[in-house]
């Protein structure tokens, strides 16, 4: 199988690497924005040649993945319309993914198999990738109606290949599942870190910050151009879990008058999470 | 020195250990309400010998650390009233300890220093307690005008000899720092979890949270009870805190209509946690 990776970052250099790990593919293409980055790629041997675009790249390609920030999108699934290949991408959202996929597709829409590997990190770009990093994650598939069972088991099984677990959901589940386990607390990391440094004491602040501040923004570090992406394609979503959160804070403020209930909130929490992570 | 421990869990474990580590005490008698905890550190040797109640084990001892629910502390100090030891603390809370203790120790308040060592986690009791917790991080120290500077000398001694680095600033100051980079954080993970967990397709939405999920919400893995005493405690502080970051949530929806300023948040607030991250 010859690959086809558009956008050699942290997902798609780790398709690349842990499909190679695999021996499930003979050639791999890279194509990318940032030359430093592709030159890195090249050198680490994620990706065996570079393209100029994606539509040379997935010229000789079976199997494309589309890895590039969601913003880009449009533009790459209008290069990939005459190509032969079978695509499947890592976007973190699935609806506009979806929606720009028919746009710009037609009736190659069939050959697309929308996907979402559940992994990641803050790090970005090729020198953070790893054929590790989808092993024992879920990858979602939100199939269309148009694709061939066949297809949809071409991209599936890229996927178990790299050690995934491989869920079937519907885009709009996807969607909203993702708003409340990852929008959000992301929405929320940055939104308190940049609360912190707007401070006339940020300086001070930061000093007495330790180790559960560390951990609560770790995902304030995540990559600014993706995460503008996925909030203005999940917005609608992603203002519900806002809104509800912000619900849930103002029952917060009612409840540091009522030290007991809160009490019995955090043990909820802390039982529920433990229970969450006891069993993943 | 004899050192007597009130409330033997991870912190007041840790220093014992840690003035063990550098031969700094002769002696050391722990007091707690939990027989099967006070065993498992007599096993460990974090203490040398249990003492029924704080006043039996203050008797002998030079210096005593009070390391219980902050909640307990009134209960305690009247029980400290008449030793002759030096006291310090460990609670996560400043303004409330000291009027427990002025409360209850009448001019025996010289000789109580307050303090708070940033370190911790979302494990607790003598079975989580090491010798290196508190290296390199950070205690605050918040001395009284009625304490001797050779008392505070003793106390800054003790947190210097288990590694950590000493500040002095008032209460007032400390919890308001700690309000933001601490207080917030915890009541937003617990809040966050305990959402999820409240909602109908809970199980679905905990078995498709991942790493970012994981590490926002490890601290509503802590305690219970300490956090329900923390936000009774700095109850004012952290309602304000609580006010500032929903008025921060306001504008974040507001940002979600315009996607370039909302990169341009999430930029700079991953520079400046990177910044703090290097620096730390």
């Amino acid at each position: 199988m010859n690959l086809a990776v558009i956008g050699v970052g942290l997902i798609g250099g780790s398709f690349a690497l842990a499909l190679k790990q695999a021996q499930a593919v003979r050639h791999i293409v890279g194509v990318g924005r940032n030359a430093a980055n592709l030159k890195a790629a090249l050198e680490r041997g994620i990706i065996d040649a570079t393209a100029p675009d994606a539509a040379a790249a997935a010229r000789s390609a079976d199997l494309v993945l589309v890895a590039a920030p969601v913003g880009q999108y449009p533009a790459i699934f209008s290069a990939l319309k005459d190509c032969k290949a079978v695509i499947t991408d890592g976007g973190s959202t699935k609806r506009d993914v979806i929606a720009a996929a028919r746009n710009a597709l037609g009736n190659a829409i069939a050959r697309f198999v929308p996907a979402h590997p559940i992994a990641g990190g803050e790090k970005s770009g090729a020198g953070a990738a790893s054929a590790e990093l989808f092993r024992g994650r879920r990858v979602v598939v939100t199939p269309l109606e148009e694709n061939p069972a066949s297809v949809v088991a071409v991209v599936e099984q890229a996927w178990k290949k790299c050690g995934a677990r491989v869920s079937r959901m519907s885009a709009e589940q996807h969607d909203a599942v993702l708003a409340t386990v990852s929008h959000l607390p992301h929405l929320l990391a940055f939104a308190l870190v940049h609360e912190v440094a707007r401070r006339e004491n940020s300086a001070e602040l930061f000093s007495f910050a330790a180790g559960g501040f560390r951990d609560f923004t770790r995902i304030a570090s995540s990559h600014p151009e993706m995460w503008r992406d996925i909030c203005a394609a999940n917005r609608d979503r992603l203002l519900d879990e806002v809104r509800r959160f912000s619900a849930k804070l103002d029952q917060m403020k009612a409840l540091l008058e009522r030290p007991d209930e809160l009490e019995k909130l955090f043990a909820e929490a802390r039982e529920a999470r433990n229970k969450w992570i006891q069993s993943s």
